[in-house]
């Protein structure tokens, strides 16, 4: 087989994978969305057989031998077709230097867990769960001994999976930065007195009117309808396979107008990025977020620094008022800014407001390091949870569901996925920095022209996909490797 | 291959169609309910693809051999397996008949033919259709010509696979019988004075509470919402894979609440049909209505022999008033019966009363006739489609769009589809009569307990999927053959 051959092959299979995975996204949509609850068992069914034809696509010799060949001549190949088998060769290294039967038991094991977490967090109850976690940790940590290289073992494995080039030593960096110079000051602000609007949380905002005011929110940040919608479902999320159809969900609470809200402008940063790559990505694998924290990135800056900021709800509070009259009568601009961006020490990461949210990160970051390394055992994990609540949050959970048993990740084998939601948080202080050197972002939003960032956006990051690595936007789009100070004093100065 | 090979090769491939049809279901259950417009092209392109692997899955030479051999044995298989062959066997006919060639042409002209027929309707002109309209009628010409058998030709083909042992006997029988004994007595009803409700039609009506009355119909029906939703969508369908998923459409017009409503019904009752086939056909070929004729015969069952009744209204009433407070208040039951009721010669086949419908599937039938046959060219028809018009219904269409151009199913090339729908109606007052001998059905709808109906239809019909042929479900359930006496005496007692 020469390079020429093999681009065939590569080609040839990728366009049918493309197929598959538009399909198969579809399937994970609908099951998302609106499936109704009776079909579990039959479309996972045919799911299984469906992804056992992709399985015997992907293991394809031939394919595989074709990544292969280019991937040992990838400088002959132009950058960006270089970049792309890049990425699939790392993928096929999982499946290569995995045991095949332990990645299988593996993902048998994963069919399962979730339930078994999900019951054991409905019952507060460690027992039934411990035993399932501690064969997933045992697993990564097998699975980072297979993977490990001369540049990288243990945890960092794992890290770098979600977030190309992060490693412990860059996450240290980061948050011994927030250690030192955040922490002190959150705690100072989160034992400040009760920030609590008891009129507005006793309102019940009707769904329906929400529903209005989401579906105006697409419009003010120019989502383009003809290339997605929005619905709901119970965890919002932003779906997508290609820039053509990026869609996203959002959840409606009575009791929680301020919860869709930020929802919705979350889901929104995350589509408008996808959307915004390159269409010439595609019908290939570089279409996409370059990594979770870049992705993240993308929402928190459309969510805190558009949708929280002063200036937004300068333009937009009046069509609020308007929606749900006579609900915003006795709410002054002011006192709405308040309910927005209040912050108080809390126990679940899912609420915690734009401050306290770093914190919550860096429970899981520590844990998880010590996890993967073997410095903490499964069964020393409650507590050790407790102990880290207390000492970054100032409080303990008052039981497994508000503490160690909240999150969904882990019982689907997910390690080194959390800290880049952190990591998001601070690209997009810097980034935000950035791109108010070149435009004024307080008046693209004070004339009703976020178009014009998700343009700058558009062209310093979205267009790009998967093409550079985070580290490479990074620079690209601020000029500067990641620095977390934009971050620390963006928090500072906010609710300072 | 042994027949113990075949059928084990069978099964194999079988398992790997059913989940690329449950796959395939889901994109075209998306694509017409809720896809953004800009995705068609995209969309288009995978489609193409998948649809390629499984026609590669489909002729592969060993299940086709499979099959063939299981065909020539199937005295030796068991009654229900054997009828699943015979049914693959069939299909695998269509396919080795026609030139490959000539087969994959006419797919390409229906890929454009939808949009061509489409503008001819809106510009109102034949000109650009009538050269594809041709194509597409000498392929059907063709196409009988190569799967002629001894015992059926030309026209006959084309009814006989919609509507299993039905050919131009069968319906010239049943329409000889309309035109003679049902005929005169529609125009004498159909030229009495205008029924129309000035105030009625003058109102508009809520979408939410159009929606709000749809789905309280999916109750008073037992609709089972663990297995099916009901969404919008431009024409109301039913679609499903399984009795596991069976979900249906319905629209919404401010103007025109009936439709909704009736619209609804009419979907209830082909999706209660395959929820309720048995469910150990899921797997295999053998789930899904038997015919077009059966599945239209429960659709208006639902819709005309319950839906339409004033007994139903009696229950009923009372909730659309409330929901539409104050719009009925003006309206009693009697005369809310009549619009429902109402009956008048209209030239829109799907816009047509109940006592009408018929007359518009006999123009289609003679023409389709005529034109299959060979008696008949495409350029002749728009004069003989005004010229049956004026034969059966009294009135001349005043354009194309009202006329020849109105029906989407000549454009996709389905001939001897229509005759079904006349039929099912046909079947739906034979199997009334046959119902009610055994269970009150009055009773029934006025002690809101449908799913006595359902029980019945399920036992006597619907349990069956496509395990019985048309004729013998008929005979099953009403203990004799098709009969269209039941069908006449049933509209002229409720017309008179």
């Amino acid at each position: 087989m020469d390079i020429i051959e093999a681009k065939k092959i590569y080609l040839k299979v990728r366009k049918k994978l493309k197929a598959y995975e538009y399909l198969t996204w579809l399937a994970s949509w609908d099951a998302e969305t609106e499936s109704p609850e009776g079909t579990v068992e039959y479309r996972s069914n045919q799911m299984e057989i469906i992804t056992r034809e992709i399985y015997d696509i992907e293991s394809d010799s031939e394919y595989v031998n074709s990544i292969d060949l280019l991937y040992k001549n990838r400088e002959d190949l132009d950058r960006e077709f270089s970049r792309e088998i890049l990425l699939k060769h790392k993928e096929l290294m999982i499946i290569k230097k995995i045991p095949k039967n332990e990645y299988i038991q593996h993902q048998v094991l994963l069919g399962k867990s979730f339930h078994i977490w999900n019951k054991a967090k409905i019952n507060n109850d460690f027992t039934d769960f411990k035993p399932i976690l501690k064969k997933i940790v045992d697993y990564q940590r097998n699975f980072v001994k297979y993977l490990e290289t001369k540049n990288l073992s243990g945890y960092d494995i794992l890290l770098d999976l979600y977030e190309e080039g992060y490693t412990q030593k860059e996450y240290d960096k980061f948050f011994s930065a927030v250690k030192e110079k955040l922490l002190p000051f959150v705690k100072s602000k989160i034992n400040s007195p009760n920030q609590e609007n008891i009129y507005f949380n006793s309102q019940s905002f009707d769904i329906s009117k929400q529903k209005e005011f989401s579906e105006y929110l697409l419009d003010v940040f120019s989502y383009d309808r003809k290339h997605g919608l929005l619905k709901t479902s119970a965890h919002p999320f932003t779906s997508g396979v290609t820039s053509v159809d990026t869609r996203i969900t959002t959840r409606y609470d009575k009791k929680n107008l301020i919860s869709s809200i930020f929802s919705t402008i979350h889901e929104l940063g995350h589509a408008i990025y996808e959307m915004q790559n390159h269409k010439k990505y595609d019908q290939t694998f570089l279409h996409g977020g370059t990594s979770l924290g870049i992705h993240e990135s993308q929402s928190r800056f459309y969510e805190n620094m558009i949708g929280k900021s002063r200036a937004f709800w300068e333009v937009h509070y009046k069509k609020l008022k308007e929606i749900f009259i006579p609900q915003f009568d006795n709410i002054n601009l002011d006192e709405f800014m308040k309910i927005v961006n209040k912050t108080k020490a809390s126990l679940i990461r899912v609420d915690a407001d734009e401050l306290t949210y770093v914190l919550h990160i860096m429970i899981r970051y520590d844990l998880e390091k010590q996890l993967i390394n073997g410095n903490l055992e499964v069964e020393d994990l409650p507590t050790a949870w407790n102990e880290k609540t207390k000492e970054y949050l100032g409080i303990t959970p008052m039981d497994l569901k508000t503490g160690v048993l909240q999150d969904i990740h882990w019982s689907y084998g997910s390690f080194g996925y959390f800290p880049t939601y952190a990591l998001g948080s601070a690209y997009s202080a810097q980034i935000y920095s950035s791109m108010n050197k070149e435009i004024s972002i307080i008046d693209c939003i004070k004339n009703n022209e976020i178009f014009k960032i998700n343009e700058w956006l558009k062209n310093k990051i979205h267009k790009y996909g998967r093409t550079k690595t985070p580290k490479e936007i990074i620079k690209l789009a601020t000029g500067e490797d990641f620095d977390p100070n934009y971050y620390i004093n963006y928090l500072k100065k906010k609710y300072e």
